[in-house]
Order: C-alpha cells, then sequence, then structure tokens
C-alpha cells in the first residue's frame, strides 16, 4: 500500500546502496531517484513501476544549487507527486574516488575539491533543499520525517591514501550532528550510517529474499532495511548513528 | 505467530525497558524472563500469555553463575520450553545505581563493587552461559543469534558523581566490543545500544500504539522496536552500536 | 641559544596562540611568521627580535597555493634564512569563523566556503609545501621535524549554529590523522592540538611568567609550551592529540 | 635541585614505565616507590639516591586499602619524606595479564576479578589515598597537583582475546574522566595516556640520552618525559588525555 500523500526521495543512485534504499522506501512511499545519468535509475524506476509502486526518476546534478531546485520544480509539477509532502530524504552521493585514494603529496587541490563537492556541498545543498520541506510535514508524517547520510568507515577516521576522502566523509558527518541535533528538537529524525566494509551488487540470482552475499561483503538490501528501520522508529528513541558491517568484517 | 522452535531470554525486568523488550520478543519467540523478584515479572509474564504468547518467569540472580546456572536448568526442564533454542538474549540488570551518585570522596569500594556485580560481573556471567546456546543456534535460526547489553550515556562519558556507575557501564561495552569481534565471524550478533536519556515507565494510558511518552523520556516500547531491529538485521550488515534518544535531549 | 641550522614557519598569526606559539620556537629556532597583513606580525617580529632571536614576518595567504609558494621563495631568499632547513610547522589559520555561527537554513555555501578554505584547503596547501621540507631534515634535526595543526572543540563535535565551522575543523583533523600515518613511519610527527576553550588576549600584565589568565580562558602561552612539548617528544612516543582546556572548563 | 617541600608517587615500579617515571620526578622531587616486591624498586631507588636524589622504596599491595594506608603512613614517619606535600601521583599498576588474554570461553570469573583488581578497584583505592593529599597541595604547589593514570590501547578498544583487560582498562578510563571533571575544577591536573604500542625495556647500554629504542617499541623515557609536561602543564590549558605510540606503528 503506497501512500498516496507522502514521498520520499533519494539522491544518488548506482547499483549498490542508492537502488536498494529506493525499493526498500518505494514499499510505502512513491519515491523519486536523483542521479547524473537517467541510465542510472531507469531500470530501478521499471522495477518499482512493475511492482504497483510510483518512482520519478530526475536527472540532475544532486550537488549543484540550481540544478537541484530544477530537479524539485519538475517534482512538483509531476502529475503523481505534485501533492505530495517529503518524509523521507537520502544522501547517498559518491564522488568518484577511487582515483584520489593515492599518497599525499600526488594529490592536487582538485582531488580535494571533488571530494568536498560530492561530500559536503552536496550534501550541504541537498540539505538546505529538503529539510524545509520535512519540516513542513513533522505533523501529519506517519513517522518523523527523516534525514539520512550514507558514511562510511572513512567518516570517522583517517587511514593512509585516504585523506581527501576521509576529510570529505568526516565533514559530512560532523555537519549532519549540526542537524541533528539543531532539527531533532523541531521533529526531524537526522541519522548517519558508517558503512564499514565493501557493498555487494546484486545481480539476477540476489535480491532481498535470499541470502547470496558473499562473506565479507554488505548486502544493499540490508542496509535499506536498516534505513527503513531508522525512518520507523518512535521520536523518544531517535538513532543518530548507526554502524554497519558484515559479520565477518573486523574492526 | 510464535517460534515453537527458539526462545528469548532478557535478564532484569523492570517497569521500563526490560519489560517492553520482553513483551515484544514475544511476539515471536517464547520469552524467558529473569528478575530477582517474582513480582518484576509476574505481571508482563500473564500479558505475553493473556495476548497468546508463552513466558516463563524465573527468580534468579542472573549476575551469580551458580543462580544463573540453576536458572537455566529449570528453562530445560519446563514443558514449553526444553527443546527449544535459544537465539536471543538481552542484558538489561540494572543495578540499584542511584545511591552511588556521589562525590568521589564520598564512595566506597562497596559503591564500586555494586557497579561491578550488576554491570560487569553479572554481564560476563550471563554472557557465559548464553554464548554457547546461541552459538549452537547459527545454522537453525530464522535471523542471527542475537546478544544485546543496554547502554547508557554512562558507557562512553565519565562524569561527576557517576565515576562507579561510569566505570561499571564503559567497561561492560567495552568488553561487549571484544565479544562482537570474536563472536561476528562465528555468526552471533553482539550489539550494545547507548539509552541517552531516561525511560519513560508507561501506564495503562500509555501502550505500544499511542505517543503519550511525555517529552525528554524515552518510550521502552521504542527501545524494543530497535532491540527487534537489530536481532533481525541481515549478517552481511550487523550494527554494533546505536544510540537511542528523545528527539529533544540535548548531546 | 638559537638554532643555526633549522627554522620553525607559523602560519596564522593573530593576538592569541600563533603570536605565543612563536614566540616559544623563537627561543629554539629562527621562526618564519605567515599573516594575511603585517600588522598581525610586526610586534611579534620586534619582540623576538629585542629578545636576541630571529624571525622574518611574511604577508601572504597561506591558503593560497602560489601566494604560499611565493612566501617560501621569498624565505630562500632571506640571508639569514636562505640554508636553514625546516623542522616545525605549524597551522593555526583561523578563518574568519564568526559570522557563519547561524542557524543552518540561514548560511550559504559561501559560508561553507569560507569556512572549508582556512579549516581545510588551506591546510592542505600549506602542508603540500611543508611536508617535503620537514622529509628533507629527518635525519638532521634535532627533534623529529613537526607538524601541528591547531583544533578546536569543533574538531570533533558538531553543535547547533556550528556546521560548517564544525565541518571544516572534523575535515582538518580527520586529514591530519592521515598525514600522521603516512608520515609518522617515515619520520614526520604530525600532531593535533583540540583547543577547548576560548583564549586568552594576553597584554602587558599577562606574560608568559605570570599567572594573570582569568579563569575559563586558556592561556596561549600554555598552548605554546604544549606544543613544544610535542615537538620535543622521542620518536618512539609520538602523542597525535591533545586536548587543552582550562581547569575549570566543563568537559 | 630536588625540591624540601613537596614529593612525588609512583605506584607499580617494573622494569618499564614506572622505573622510567620515578626517575624523571626524582629530577625534582623525592619520590616515593610503591611495589609488591622490594627488588622492584631497590635498584632505583639506588640509582635515584646515587643522582643525588631522594627516593624510598615502599613494599605494598597498592590496589589494597589498608596496606596502602599503611603504607602512606610510613612515608609520614620517614624522616625525609615527613613533612612533604604530595604534588604528583602516578598510577602505574599492571595486573599479571598475559594469562587472562583468551578466548571468552576460556575465561573465568577469576581473571575478570585479578584484571578489575589491578585496573580499576586499586586505582579507585590509591585516588581515594592520594586526591585529599593533592587537593591539600593546590595553593602551594609549584605546578598543578597532578594524578596520572597509564592507560593502553584496551583502554579504548575491545579487541578479540583482551575482553577481561579491555574491561578494567576502559573502566579506569572512563573513572578517571569523572575524576578530571570533579577535581580539575579544584585545581587538580588528573589526565589520562594511552600507550599504544610494546614498551622498550631499557638496559645499560639503552639511557634517556640515547636513542637505542628498536623501532616499533616505546622508550619509557619517552613516556616519562610526557609525563612531566602534562604535571607541568598551566592550570589554564589542562590536557586530559593524550596517546603515545611509536612514529612507526599502525593506529
Amino acid at each position: 500500500m503506497v501512500s498516496n500523500k507522502f514521498y520520499a526521495v533519494v539522491a544518488g543512485i548506482g547499483p549498490g546502496t542508492g537502488r536498494s534504499v529506493a525499493l526498500k522506501f518505494a514499499e510505502h512511499y512513491p519515491v523519486v531517484l536523483l542521479a547524473r545519468k537517467p541510465e542510472s535509475y531507469q531500470d530501478v524506476v521499471a522495477q518499482i513501476k512493475k511492482a504497483g509502486g510510483k518512482a520519478l526518476g530526475v536527472s540532475t546534478d544532486a550537488t549543484d544549487e540550481s540544478a537541484l531546485a530544477s530537479a524539485f520544480e519538475s517534482v512538483k509539477k509531476d502529475v503523481e507527486f505534485e501533492n505530495l509532502q517529503l518524509v523521507a530524504a537520502i544522501y547517498n552521493v559518491r564522488p568518484g574516488s577511487r582515483s584520489s585514494r593515492k599518497p599525499f603529496l600526488e594529490l592536487t587541490l582538485e582531488d580535494l575539491d571533488t571530494s568536498l563537492q560530492g561530500n559536503l556541498r552536496g550534501l550541504f545543498t541537498f540539505a538546505q533543499s529538503v529539510v524545509p520541506q520535512l519540516l513542513k510535514s513533522v505533523e501529519s508524517s506517519p513517522y518523523p520525517p527523516t534525514f539520512i547520510l550514507t558514511g562510511a568507515t572513512a567518516s570517522i577516521r583517517g587511514s593512509i591514501n585516504w585523506s581527501v576522502i576521509a576529510a570529505g566523509k568526516s565533514a559530512g558527518r560532523i555537519m549532519l550532528q549540526s542537524l541533528a541535533k539543531e532539527f531533532g528538537p523541531k521533529g526531524i529524525h537526522v541519522a548517519h550510517a558508517i558503512i564499514d566494509g565493501g557493498i555487494d551488487v546484486p545481480d539476477e540470482e540476489h535480491s532481498a529474499n535470499n541470502d547470496a552475499t558473499p562473506d565479507g561483503k554488505i548486502s544493499p538490501f540490508g542496509i535499506a532495511e536498516s534505513y527503513w528501520a531508522l525512518h520507523t522508529q518512535h521520536k523518544s528513541a531517535f538513532t543518530f548513528e548507526i554502524d554497519l558491517r558484515p559479520f565477518n568484517e573486523k574492526f
């Protein structure tokens, strides 16, 4: 039974976490999927619709202020979303980071800026767009309106070769902590997830209902379940931070 | 539909968290409730049975090695529990701590020992009893066998007047972290909850289905929901630690 | 006895920490003082020279790559510094942050960028300039070459109204942790100081030798002593992080 | 120039940290050395005296309330110490812990109690003995009276096979944090050192003045220098916690 009053938005759709989170929230709400390229969301939008849900993919740079504004304009004009209120926003943007895993002296300011753009400036822009919408839903939302940030081990630890990624990730986490303290008392649930391990990218044989995730990889379906559990927490028992890791991950 | 193969145990039943956790897990499993005095569990056992569940209250000192062994002996002899396997164990014992919130120089070794007995030695004893049982259930359990410890703000921070309580709580948390690292790879989900705020003790007007929890207090039903969410996490996405606090709690 | 082989550099000179750190290190090394405006360093340069030390003030934007390169060029051309090797670098730049202590929805991307420029991009640029110099001094330096970052409470915690400052500060801290792990094994001591409290700005009546700091304020001379203690630590006993707060500060 | 008004006490003397700390503080103060067996302190007492310092070794169980009381009685009766005031107390007791590094299910309550006795109950007892003495010295002490606890990686992290050691160590750390918050405003500097690495035990060829410490081991002289730096911090700039590790230690 998909809501006809409320919707969720997921920024950052790839084959892993973003996709699974969209699928999970689509069991309950119409979902807007934001990604740079249509090919990132097309099949998951189709999959949601096929299962009886509602989904709207929008090509945008979620880290760019005016592009994001345009994206939400187009959501407001969509016949299925125009009257819906936002009750859940997930920021899951992953800047192309592999190339910036380098010794410090080989990095450039551009590497740092790339990490900051996706991990922090984009988060800032996205939060400024969605928080006012979430505030409007506090009274009517079935669960406390929720803002979730996908973090990583680098959000709490700087390791060799991870300097610019960890800088961006940790900055996002601490900025989010400020938001949790500011907007919690106003009724918004702000939460951070430390994803501590590699994500498994499921294929046809590996769905939410089976157990094919190889040891040492995190099932994105598992992440999605925990995000939903965060969203449905009672307002007297908000979690700010969870860690998520495979049973056999060292920590 | 209550399981006829598996059971859960909750050590430490009071009017708050322990009671609510027992009620929640009793929706799925027969539940053993351990408390020093029958009056602590009698009415919740009755409430579970009335709702169609199975519950067994045992008067014991869960922090005492032989008392705890006897308690599990009596579980094994109970006609409804004798063939069940343990899949969830929650340690929720609260040593009578209010009296040990004192300036450091007014405390005695006895105050320290009281905190250690309930928060650490009891946890150790309980864990040594239940972990072998949980290990036996890894293959058959519907969800990864789970061990949850109820912690508090004092588990991560020592404040004025809280020295002996914080010592016991923090020691329990770190011991649990060792267990998470040792038994996670063997399939047991070990988790710690930082309860950051006062617990509301619900009365008749205030059940799991309404919203009567006063601002600034944590609904024990909210805690119970999060414990259940921890228990049902996929083995590729275990959370070791969550914090739980009212939306308007400062942190 | 001021060294005639080695020098130190302090980026960010104001009436508090930067000035005191420069004075302390000038007891042992010639010191380069970097600040945007000459009036920030002129009197402390004079004070160092009067006391028999060597000091060179350079007007530069330490957060700007080419400005910083020019600044180090002018150091290399200075007759007193041209043959000296760098053995200590302190990054103490404080972006004009008071104006960005605002509710989140009143902030702009420009506020975020201002914090990032001073707290992170500048740190990155400065570190890329000084780390190669410090590496060259590993064998000859009397103490392990040292890089110190002045942090704050906001480096480890996001509070209401501190979102953009905390983002920049925490990012700097974690980037520094990466550097500590990468360059420690190469012989450089990388350290972070969490300054937890307001800094007292000393006047004539309040020097390093008396005790006039008002309760609740940190003496910058105290900070300078701890930075020197960090610099002189044995290479087998490096501290990555210290906190510094007044005796009566709550934490 | 050894003080004739003030003294220091070090509880727990072995070939590593305790010995080096006693030697360092003996450069400034008469030092009381507490150890179970005379052979633990005899040669260091002789070494201090030979260097012109004052030292008093007392055989006692520093974790036992009445034994510790007797030990301080004998200090008060010693002709060289009878009129001195305590200004520094270091708790450096290491319970025989190697035998309790075991898989959790092989441990006994006795293993836990051994860890708690040395790491926590002893700390509690020692703190209750020395804090009142330190309070009396606040006005007269040349530096803020100081209480330092030697901690370890296990003080902040529970690892496999370290459950009972980490429980004791982390409990000590958090208890100390309570003391720092309670007694800081009263003028006592309470500090915790996380020793992250193995300690080198120096021999004749390896003194405070050379650099023979093998890579990957911590020189106890380096620890002693940092403890002295903590003791001499200005009261406006107290450090609660430092970490100490070899330059090439992974962290």
